[in-house]
């Protein structure tokens, strides 16, 4: 995936070049930010290994989406809040249903039937749920509430992010405290040895994020220009191609893992990164805004964007609870997500959006 | 039930004799279509047993709901397309509530604790969340999209439909060929044998279809005016009537077969009766209206379809998903259903519904 | 908990020396009815050890949540059906989020892992499903009929009051008669031998019942006052403060059982209080209303409770179905609790709910 690399100078060139032409410049941006997410990613994993188990699992936690959070907070101190939570909710269905989706029909291709922990797919799958509850909550609100209440919606959103940092925290000291045994799965020595030096993971890390950060801003600067002039909708390309471009480097490794038949590993990959976006990285985007943002940022989602979340998470906590996977259950993931994108394809541009 | 075979001839004569007595006609077609249905149902697997298991499979896949798709077709050609939708959802909610609930409940009431292939039936319930996504995501949109877009419905309709097919094709795949031992249950040597001829397989088949045929357009011309005159609305005769007469069939032989303990059947009737309708006799039915209706139907059900659709598969997940069943879960379908059925009978005819 | 009984006297002295200190009186009537609810609780138990064990199993049935009964019957009388609904609301989603989520981390923190029988537990998630929907239902109706339908709802409402009630008692036959080995845990000697005369269970039954009536129409009578003064919402103060008070016997002793490892115990206080509360008190109180109260009650609560039930019984399914809990999942279902418990504190009092 290396040669992707190319792609680093040519968007930052293009975008100082040719300013103006968008679509290029936004199509360049995405090409370069998968092989900088995989850098970051390996430079993390290299860091982890490097430091006590405790330590790393949380290193990997913090950083694991540190690509999607990058791009976020690019967009979110240009407060284009409905590019934010446009990824924000491609990062949760994508990693749900097209990263496991695409491990457990590759892996269910080469094996008949491929078994994980129950208790640790369950443990996941319900904090999926809770999550969706977290998340469809404001937007029920919204809804329901009525005018007179918008005003109170920042002080609910502030509220259940606390929620969700503490389910957050109570899912780390779950799965790398109490009963990390759940989620480790079968003992695989050759990966657990640092080959990179401490200096050069450092180096890597802070490298990548830079230039992550860098070309996520071009990207955020050139997405509504972009969305135009392809005739596709800011909330599409938030919601599918930006979260696919964000996940590449997780998507790569699930689907490896899969075919080793790891499907613990797939499964922690794929329903871990939602749960960290969903439990993590939204509420510390709402949090931020407050203090990085032109404006508070709520969490109240688009209905479409709940219903989303809400139908992914249904039929991933329905596959994975029963602690076994077949190539049928990943077409059927795979279906959804196919499903769920031409929605947004078709969704017109939702004038209201812009409030948020 | 063959003597109901003499309302056949009943319902056609009085058609043509008191063409206005539509009550009457209606409630005459319904009771003639009853043991059509069976020997259409009967014919066809006459017919799959005298050929491979393979194209057995897919015949009886594909005819099993014949008496269905026929009713749905004569009115498709009339227009008629909310009596369409209400006979599609009637039959979704009929088979997993109404015929899995009566199985469940008559093996139940036999039996302490019935047990069938837990993977079998997860992929089934799997399958049939799958298919309530994908005709809820339409509605969603309508409710969601507003105005601007409902010239776009068509586009997704026609989208979702193809997509619904590949998973059909999918789980024809994976219950006919990589895992067809899930579905078996044990084998049952008396059952297998063929007892009709080719040719008199054929005979029925093609009598049996023609007749439905016949009777169909007779009781679709009716129920409009059966429905104001007996005080019912139309959405209450597709979804509940229609149903339990294009059902009545596969109804006796679940219940059958939950009675000889051998629930994989009664679950592989009813649940895959669903399957069917939803994955392809619905998305069927879309590109058909493109061929021979008086303008293309989309996939957009009304809120009350979606909301019985939707509550009907999340209760029979929660039910099959375990591997084992009991009298009280099947007393619980058939509480929803009633619950179901009242709701449609209290609902008042929506005139917006004409629109679809 | 006794010295709380002090409150009684203090309760009602209160409410005739300084009726108008409605806050005070609200406060002190909420204290003053969780030791007389404990009470009631146990002269209930003691009253079922000294008859046999299917009439004890209907005593506790019926008696288990009196003081919720008493409470909304009080309620009921002065019309005031959005505090009923809340009411009902809170004690479902009361039990199965704060009390067995209580329960569950309790218990979890002391022991690794608690298994409990599935079947029954799966039996009661079903249940609990089958009650959410038929109480989803109205809302829905009332959502999707239209305004001229209003009329038809006191019909439906009392259509799926009968069903609710008849799968109550199909739930009874279920887990007293047929399957009841489902749901006892362990025999337990100690715990089964009655220690009060008759005389004295059946004396402080009632005397329990009439001071729990006595308080509960002070406090019915001060909750609007004391909620304006207090800048909360009727609802707010109906789903969580009176819900809390009423199931605070109930809540102490599933915590008790989960930390002795009797899950079953304690599962079958917090689900089957909820059931209790769903499948007969819900429906029994409509019924009630055309006798006692100043004109009907129907079955449509408000959006936020709909979705408030729902999706506390799709968490607490997915947490009990799998027959084993762990701290974290404790954890959870407080944090949906918490999560619902802000929703209702930040909603505006809803003008239209005074209609129902």
């Amino acid at each position: 995936m290396n040669w992707l690399l190319a792609f680093v100078p040519i968007a930052i060139g293009l975008h100082f070049l040719h300013p103006a032409t968008y679509t290029l410049v936004f199509l360049m941006s995405c090409l370069a930010i998968i092989p900088l997410a995989g850098w970051l990613g390996h430079a993390t994993e290299e860091l982890s290994r490097r430091t006590s188990q405790g330590i790393g699992g949380l290193l990997n936690a913090t950083f694991g989406n540190a690509a999607e959070l990058i791009i976020a907070i690019m967009a979110l101190r240009q407060g284009l809040y409905p590019v934010v939570k446009a990824s924000l909710t491609g990062s949760i269905i994508g990693n749900v249903l097209l990263v496991f989706g695409g491990s457990v029909l590759a892996g269910g291709i080469k094996y008949k039937r491929q078994r994980f922990n129950v208790t640790g797919a369950r443990a996941q799958s319900t904090l999926l749920t809770l999550a969706a509850i977290a998340l469809v909550m404001p937007a029920g609100f919204h809804a329901v509430a009525g005018p007179q209440a918008f005003a109170r919606e920042d002080g609910l959103s502030i509220a259940i992010s606390f929620v969700l940092l503490a389910a957050y925290g109570a899912h780390l000291l779950f799965s790398l405290g109490t009963h990390k045994q759940l989620f480790s799965g079968e003992p695989t020595e050759e990966d657990e040895e640092p080959k990179w030096s401490m200096k050069k993971a450092v180096l890597v890390l802070a490298g990548a994020t830079a230039l992550i950060a860098w070309v996520s801003e071009i990207l955020v600067g050139s997405v509504e220009a972009a969305a135009s002039s392809m005739g596709m909708t800011r909330i599409f390309l938030g919601v599918i191609v930006v979260a696919i471009v964000g996940n590449a480097a997780e998507h790569s490794t699930a689907v490896m893992m899969a075919l080793k038949n790891k499907m613990e590993i797939s499964l922690g990959i794929a329903i871990g990164s939602s749960l960290q976006i969903a439990l993590f990285v939204a509420p510390l985007l709402v949090l931020l805004s407050h203090v990085i943002g032109p404006r508070p940022m709520d969490l109240v989602f688009s209905p479409a964007e709940v219903l989303a979340v809400f139908v992914a998470v249904l039929i991933t906590g329905q596959i994975a609870s029963d602690g076994e996977s077949n190539w049928l259950e990943g077409a059927q993931l795979l279906a959804v997500y196919i499903i769920l994108a031409m929605v947004f394809f078709f969704l017109p541009e939702a004038p209201q959006l812009a409030h948020h």
